[in-house]
């Protein structure tokens, strides 16, 4: 059973801005759009050493969500806060998740509701050193349609993630472990909680997130990481043809790092351990 | 402000099966899958005079939206017993509301979290009268995306309903009350809420359900009432071509009964209100 610590964040204003909360009590309303309609955003960070990683960039992007969910200004500086606190309070720990979650409120109020959970977690090496088992699925979605059809709110971390469950159920049922979703016009995009690095040569490409797919704040890491050692990095439309061409495919998220990719669908790809295993612990040791 | 009751109903073996509880007070945890991944489904019933309309069909889809979440087995009776009670506890009124949720319960956990929610609501014969504004919006989706693609949950009630949310933030910014989705392919499927039907002559229409969208329960109910006046009833794939040629549009949903659309985007619609104000009426007077 993971330990989780949740804070409670109230956004309204003259009240104290959060309070470390017992997370085995309830709280949250029925009435709560988060759970009636899967209506608000989240972020899930590491924390390596009591140092929450990319916080800018996890903050931005929440931003962003807020944003194209039409939710109120959010109040950054609370938010960071709550989350640095919320690693502070928790026992130490090599490696700490958090998971910070803002909905629009109770149905017809006007006060958003706001909790970080924090627990001790991320992958072991030995986890990663099996390598991921893929299976590309149909999002359903043209590659355009963030574009198209913003009311789709394609490229927002919503809390609306049935699918991105449902799809890791039908990678079990077929012996895998994780998903590559693919756009209704063949192109790679991302997994349901990471985002993909392919690597051909010397050049780093992950899929353009002009398609609806999230900005990965550990794959920006990673290519900050790549562009030091003198590799090349881009975003690209990454067609499933190309994608086949790849010398070596890897999942990246904050809590799993720099994770390789072992098959995708019934081909077995090349693991490159070498190279793996340094960029893996360069992540997992970030200290911002 | 809405007065709701809800009721906590513990599917657990050996608990009692359910309880009135204050819905001001917090009953969801904050690691429930339905506030962080709207990882649930949902049915909102109608309540005439004290009896739940469309009880059964209600219970069905929701099996239905059960099966396709890969969720256990659901304890029906328990389920039916919980809206009836609910139903029955709350101060009369002569037409209350129903939203009966159900998610996957606590991360790593194996008991669900179910409530329902009553309140007095529905439409009054005064917001009916004025007539539905209707945008046309992209879904984003082919018509065929259920068959092919069953993992995006699409014709399943799911708690993820951010996009239902955020079309009609879209609807507004256009000046119109409410959304028809259309599959990339351009077929009219469903709105956020309500189901669809178009009168050609003495044929009446609703688009298809194998298009990924949900069985309507009040418009089976408006169906079995246009067959017993002697009219064609049938289910199609709708083109926004064919639309376009329809006498009349509504939207039916439990709680709106037979509402009249007055405009699809910028093109007003003949509203016939001496054929939809008594079939509106026998509807929200239905005693099943």
């Amino acid at each position: 059973m993971i330990t989780k610590i949740a804070l409670d964040v109230p956004l309204a204003e003259g009240t104290e801005p959060f309070r470390s909360v017992d997370p085995t009590q309830n709280h949250v309303n029925t009435m709560d759009l988060g759970i009636t309609r899967g209506d608000g955003i989240f972020e899930g960070l590491g924390v390596n050493h009591g140092t929450v990683q990319s916080l800018e960039p996890h903050l931005a992007r929440l931003v962003r969500s807020a944003k194209m969910m039409d939710l109120p200004e959010l109040d950054i500086d609370v938010i960071r806060d709550a989350l640095v606190y919320a690693a502070k309070v928790h026992p130490p720990a090599p490696l700490l998740m958090q998971k910070l979650v803002i909905t629009r409120g109770i149905e017809g109020g006007d006060t958003l509701t706001a909790f970080v959970q924090t627990w001790e977690g991320g992958n072991s090496p030995t986890e990663v050193s099996q390598g991921i088992r893929l299976v590309a699925l149909d999002r359903g979605f043209r590659h355009d349609v963030a574009e198209t059809s913003p009311w789709l709110l394609q490229g927002a971390k919503t809390l609306s993630y049935a699918v991105n469950k449902s799809v890791l159920r039908e990678a079990a049922r077929r012996g895998a472990d994780d998903v590559l979703f693919v756009s209704s016009d063949g192109y790679a995009l991302e997994g349901p909680s990471a985002s993909l690095i392919a690597r051909f040569g010397d050049t780093f490409l992950t899929p353009r997130t002009d398609q609806g797919i999230l900005a990965g704040t550990t794959q920006h890491a990673t290519f900050e990481l790549l562009k030091e050692k003198g590799f090349t990095v881009g975003e690209e439309l990454i067609t499933m043809d190309k994608l086949a061409t790849a010398d070596n495919l890897w999942y990246v998220s904050a809590g799993r790092f720099f994770n390789p990719i072992s098959h995708l669908d019934d081909r077995e790809l090349v693991i490159d351990w070498e190279f793996t295993t340094p960029i893996h612990e360069m992540l997992l040791a970030r200290t911002r």
